[in-house]
C-alpha cells in the first residue's frame, strides 16, 4: 500500500511523480514584500542584504508564509546574486533601483579570475539558514533550496545591475563566446556545489532560477543556458549529499526550448503561464513534473475569479501524477495575502477527491 | 511567366507568398532614435507628439532610412496611441518616462462614452502623412500603415501609461469582462475604421502590433485580443477600401497562440526570435507568410556575428516564399547604423541565388 499523502510529503511526492491526497502548492516570492510581518523583520534587518545574510532573520522570513497559509514547501528567503557575491563581484542594493554589483566582470582577463567559492566559507551564512530553517520547520513541510542559472547570473555579472533587455550581454556572448562559456563554466560549478552543499544543509529539493534564459533566441538558448543547467544536473547527481535531493528548472519565457530542458535530466520543470499545462505536459512527456503556472496578476482580482482561474490551471494540467500548484511568476507586493488563502484552499479543495495521480 | 521581381514589390509579392529576386527585409522603427538625422527632425520638430502630428516632419522621418538603406518597404512614422488620443483621453510625453493620458478610462461608465473617431476628422493629419509619404517615395518602395491592437491599446487606456506587466489591466478584464469587451469591441471598430482610411490615403499593407497580447495566458489570449485582431481582419475584408491590402498581425510572445493568429485571416504574422521561424511555419503551414525574426541585440554584435546570425534565421525559414525579414522587436536607439547596412546586405545576398520561392 502507498505510503499517506499529507501537507509534510505531498510536494516531494509530486515531483517524483507519485500518488498524492490534494495537489501541493507553494508560491513563489512567498516570503516577501505582500505579507506585513515580512515588511516588519525587514525594516528591523535594515536592509535586504542584512537580512538575506543573517541566518535567525532569514529564518523568520521563511516560516512567516508558512504559519499563515496551508502551504506545502518551503522556500529559503535567500538571493540567487550571494553566489557572484561570494565570487567577489561586490553585491549591493540601490533602494529603488535594485541589485549592483561593484566590480562586474566584462572581459575574458576578469573572468579568468574568477573560482568556486567555499559553501561554507564565504556562503556559510546561506547554509547555517538552512540549517536553522530545518530545525524550526520541524518536519511540517519540505524546505526547497535554490541558486540562479550560470546565465541568469553571467547576466548581472556582466551588466553589473538589472536590464530590461541584457542586450549588452548578449552582444558579448555573441562577440566573446569563449569568454562567456569560461564565464558560464565556473558558474555553473559554483551554483552545482552551492546546491549541494544546501542538500548537505538540510534542502529537501532544489531549484535553479534561470530568469533571463528566456530572452536567448532558441539556438543561444541551448548554447548558453540549457548546456550549463545539464551541466549543474550531471554535477548534482555525482555528488552524494544531492543525488537523491529532486531539482526543480525554471527557465522563465523559454517555452520553445522544453523539451531540451527536460532533457537536463531535472526533476521537474517550472513553467510560466503564457504556455497551457497540458500543451507543456503534450510536449515533454511524463520525464518530468510540472510546476506552475497562474498569472501572478490573477491575485488582484475577486476570490471567484481567483477560484476559477485556479482550476483552469488544475484542469488544463489534468488528473495525472506530477503537479506541483505555484504561480507562473513571483507573487507581487500589492497583493492582498487573504487572496493567496483563497488560492490555495481552491488548489486543496478543487484536488482532494481521493489520491490525486 | 512571372512578373518580375525587385525592391519596389518584393515586398508585397513576399506577403501574398509569391515568388521574389531575393527575401524582402524592413526593419521595426527603422524611422528612430539610431539614426543621426531621425535625431536632428526630431530635435527640430521640438517633441516627439509634434513629430508625429505634423505630417512634412512625420514624411521626412519615414523616407530617412529608405535614403540610407536599402530596405524594401516604408513605414509610415506615427503612434499607436493617435487612436485613443483622437477619443479624447488627452495624449502626451513625459520626458524620459513615455506616453500618458490626462484622462484614462477605468470603469464601465467612462468606456461607455468612447467613441469611433473619423480617420478624417481628428486623425486626418495621420491621413496627410500617408498620403504625403506615399507620394514622396514615388514607387520606390511600398508604405506600411499601422495601429495599435485592440488589447494592447485597452492596456494603456485603463493604466494611463506604460507598465511592466499590466496587471491592473488583466484584473480589470478578469474583474469585469462586460466592461472590457465593450472597450475592446469599440477599439477593434476604431482601428479597423483607422486602417481602412490609412489603405485609401495610400498604404499598400496594414500592420497590427499588439505589443502587450503575449502577457495573457492562452485562454485570455484567445477571449481578450485575438478574437478582437479577427474582428478587425473581417470588417477590412468586408471595406471595399482595404480588401486588397494585406494586414501582418504581430502579437510578441504570444507563441502559444500562433495557429489562432493564423485563424484571423491576415496575410501575415510577426514572430519574436523565442521561436525558430521553421518551428513557426511547421504550426501554422503556407496559410501566412511571416514577418522577423532576428533578435534585435543582434545589432550591438560584430559584422561578422550579424552575417551569421541573418543567415541562421534565414535558413530556419527556408527556400519556400512567404518570409518578410525583420527584427523580433524594434531597433534600439544604441545599434550604429552601419550595422544595419551589414544585415539588409546580408539578407539580400543569402537569398539572391534567383527567384526565392
Amino acid at each position: 500500500m502507498a505510503e499517506t499523502s499529507n501537507r509534510s510529503n505531498r510536494f516531494l511526492r509530486a515531483l517524483r511523480r507519485e500518488s498524492v491526497d490534494t495537489t501541493p502548492v507553494w508560491i513563489m516570492r512567498q516570503a516577501g514584500r505582500y505579507l506585513p510581518e515580512y515588511r516588519a523583520t525587514r525594516a528591523r534587518a535594515g536592509s535586504f542584504l542584512a537580512l538575506a545574510q543573517t541566518p535567525e532573520l532569514a529564518c523568520e522570513v521563511t516560516l512567516q508564509p508558512i504559519e499563515r497559509f496551508e502551504l506545502d514547501a518551503a522556500i529559503l528567503f535567500s538571493d540567487i546574486l550571494t553566489v557572484p557575491h561570494a565570487m567577489g563581484l561586490g553585491l549591493h542594493f540601490v533602494e529603488g533601483e535594485g541589485p549592483k554589483f561593484a566590480a562586474p566582470v566584462r572581459s575574458a582577463a576578469a573572468i579568468a579570475k574568477l573560482g568556486v567559492p567555499d559553501p561554507e566559507g564565504p556562503l556559510r551564512y546561506v547554509m547555517d539558514a538552512v540549517r536553522l530553517v530545518r530545525h524550526e520547520l520541524g518536519g511540517r513541510v519540505p524546505l526547497i533550496g535554490f541558486a540562479g542559472s550560470p546565465w541568469t547570473l553571467a547576466c548581472y555579472m556582466i551588466e553589473g545591475e538589472g536590464s530590461r533587455d541584457f542586450a549588452r550581454v548578449k552582444a558579448f556572448a555573441l562577440n566573446e563566446p569563449a569568454a562567456m562559456h569560461t564565464l558560464l563554466d565556473v558558474n555553473a560549478r559554483a551554483i552545482a556545489a552551492y546546491l549541494a552543499a544546501q542538500a548537505a544543509a538540510g534542502a529537501q529539493a532544489l531549484m535553479v532560477f534561470d530568469s533571463w534564459g528566456g530572452m536567448l533566441a532558441p539556438a543561444l538558448f541551448a548554447e548558453f543556458s540549457q548546456r550549463y543547467l545539464a551541466q549543474i544536473t550531471a554535477l548534482l547527481r555525482a555528488d552524494a549529499r544531492a543525488r537523491a535531493v529532486p531539482l526543480i528548472v525554471f527557465s522563465k519565457g523559454a517555452n520553445a526550448s522544453l523539451e531540451i530542458l527536460a532533457d537536463t535530466g531535472c526533476a521537474a520543470l517550472g513553467v510560466d503561464w503564457t504556455l497551457t499545462l497540458d500543451e507543456a505536459r503534450r510536449r515533454v512527456g511524463a520525464r518530468v513534473a510540472l510546476q506552475g503556472n497562474l498569472d501572478p496578476a490573477t491575485l488582484l482580482a475577486s476570490p471567484e475569479v481567483i477560484r476559477r482561474e485556479v482550476a483552469r490551471v488544475l484542469d488544463d494540467f489534468g488528473a495525472h501524477p506530477g503537479h506541483v500548484f505555484n504561480l507562473g511568476h513571483g507573487i507581487t507586493p500589492d497583493v492582498d495575502p487573504a487572496n493567496l488563502t483563497v488560492l490555495i484552499d481552491a488548489v486543496h479543495a478543487h484536488t482532494a477527491h481521493g489520491e490525486r495521480g
